[in-house]
């Protein structure tokens, strides 16, 4: 029993900018183990051997060896070629063309899977919805917002690449042509306004005009970030309701867009702006209703639109990581398990 | 010889607002009639007996008889129901919840396939570069600006229509909130720069202002069209030349925000304001190469991204209307043929 339980594990692993999240299940899908490492460094030899530990120490807690995983999910927040599992670039985590899924596959000796985050959450919330025995969803939208912006997208129940692995880069739609100048050289891109980055900066802005008599909470801290300003917010900050309410109106502005667009019936919203919980979804949806006032077709469209934030303890990255094995490891698993 | 070569055509019908045109064509694609009709009724009854009877025109101009006729593809300004063939909804043509397709199958004896004409638009643009023999291109948008804007989607080799079928209603994606009036409700949609009805209503303004003492040769006109601003802009009207500027910025924002959206590597401009040629083809992508200039990420991306206009006299609209009738039949045909 207890062999039979711990064989045919899969393991998630979601690499973010401040922690290495990883997730192992058994074949029924039920969680093993869920454990937490210290980001990865921006040295590649170093990345390796600490995200292999990380992968080694949560299948040991699991009471297994690496004989008895399957294969291995990982998400990274960048650029990857999913072909070879090399990530391409990862700006927040300063790799440049790692082969992060061939170099772990030889460390472990197991099948590693590599996609960018944003997808791997997407393609997560497409197969746990279809696992759940609810009505299958097949067009939706997962709206990571976090250093940078960007969505996964699933249409009719397959994930949207695009031609270049583009698609969904929608951090870089321009909404605010006077705005703040955006990393990638232009002005007022949805990120420079809804990304932790940008609400940071307008943190600091306003902690400027603080100096003028426009008095905030926020020149209290060293550096505000974008938490901080959504906790001041909540406590009745006015500049901070300000930045906070900029913030959820375009993110509004753009779950209208995305949904013109894509024609999708549910837009999930996650990153790290999620840990902003329900006081966020309730201003995005004043947002909506605004749009939608004045516009019955708006309205109506968006009435049908199903957008949720994301749980704060949800394992929407490691599971996402998990759904990237997909049908054909799973098919393996059943026939092997049969012979 | 005569009748095999009169057997198993195609025939494409593409209902506009202005004109009903009709193409015909053998089993090899070679055009055997192209013809054009006057604009179809409002009333339903008449409208079935105006296409039917341009339809039967065009077959007895090719020699042929409804017999030889394998099937029908019809594009339509509105929203259309496939699996039925019927027009829920075509404003511009008056339509409310018409039968279309079945009532012509009746009428005409013959299986009728119906859809959205941007849609069907982009099924022919991809089935023509399929069958040119030049490099397949599976993800493109054509995005059809004329009374209205819609983009009609492919990706990854199929027709994108959304969850509610929806999918590319862009026209409504707001690109100025202090902008004009849409009918939607909604203020500064992307149809109030860039659609015929929004450049005709500037040019309305551009004449209010001219009394104002800012002269346009659009104020010696009686009611200007978006044609006719394109006229004045070409002759230099500087009243007209700020209309379509604002228009040609519009269309390139519009194609960015696509690009980064979707990821194709080709958009296909047509619709109504195609007729404006290769001026404002030239500052679509003046407007294109301001938004690359600051931003080496979004220059890359519209460099690799193939942004063409229609040509004056290109049968984009009955074409695609035969490309929807697809391989399914064609398949019928060639098996036919053999036996």
């Amino acid at each position: 029993m207890t062999t039979a339980a711990r064989a045919n594990l899969r393991v998630g692993v979601d690499i973010g900018g401040s922690k290495i999240a990883v997730l192992v299940v058994d074949p029924e899908d039920r969680v093993c183990v869920r454990r937490v490492a210290p980001a990865a460094s921006a040295d590649p030899d170093a990345a390796i051997s600490q995200i292999a530990a990380a992968i080694r120490d949560a299948v040991g807690e699991a009471g297994a060896t690496l004989d008895d995983v399957r294969a291995i999910g990982l998400g990274v927040p960048g650029r990857v070629d999913t072909a070879s599992g090399d990530v391409t670039f990862a700006v927040n985590l300063g790799w440049h063309h790692l082969p992060l899924g061939r170099r772990l596959a030889e460390e472990l000796g197991v099948r590693c899977v590599v996609e960018n985050d944003v997808r791997a959450a997407a393609v997560g919330l497409h197969r746990d919805r279809l696992a759940s025995g609810e009505r299958p969803i097949d067009d939706l939208v997962f709206l990571g917002i976090g250093t940078g912006i960007s969505a996964g997208v699933i249409l009719d129940g397959r994930l949207h690449r695009g031609v270049r692995g583009l698609a969904g880069e929608i951090g870089h739609v321009v909404l605010d042509r006077d705005g703040a100048a955006c990393a990638c050289g232009l002005r007022g891109c949805f990120e420079t306004i809804a990304a932790g980055a940008g609400i940071a900066r307008a943190a600091r802005e306003a902690v400027e005009a603080a100096r003028d008599g426009d008095p905030t909470s926020l020149a209290d801290l060293d550096d505000p970030t974008a938490e901080d300003v959504f906790r001041a917010a909540e406590a009745g900050d006015r500049a901070a309701i300000r930045i906070v309410d900029r913030a959820a109106d375009a993110i509004a502005r753009m779950v209208h867009e995305l949904v013109l667009a894509y024609d999708v019936e549910l837009v999930v919203i996650g990153g790290g702006i999620s840990r902003a919980g329900a006081p966020l979804l309730e201003r995005v949806q004043a947002g909506l209703d605004r749009i939608g006032a004045p516009s019955p077709f708006a309205a109506e469209l968006l009435a049908e639109t199903d957008v949720r934030l994301v749980g704060p303890d949800h394992d929407i990255g490691t599971r996402g990581a998990i759904a990237l094995l997909g049908a054909a490891v799973e098919g393996v698993v059943a026939r092997e398990a049969v012979g």
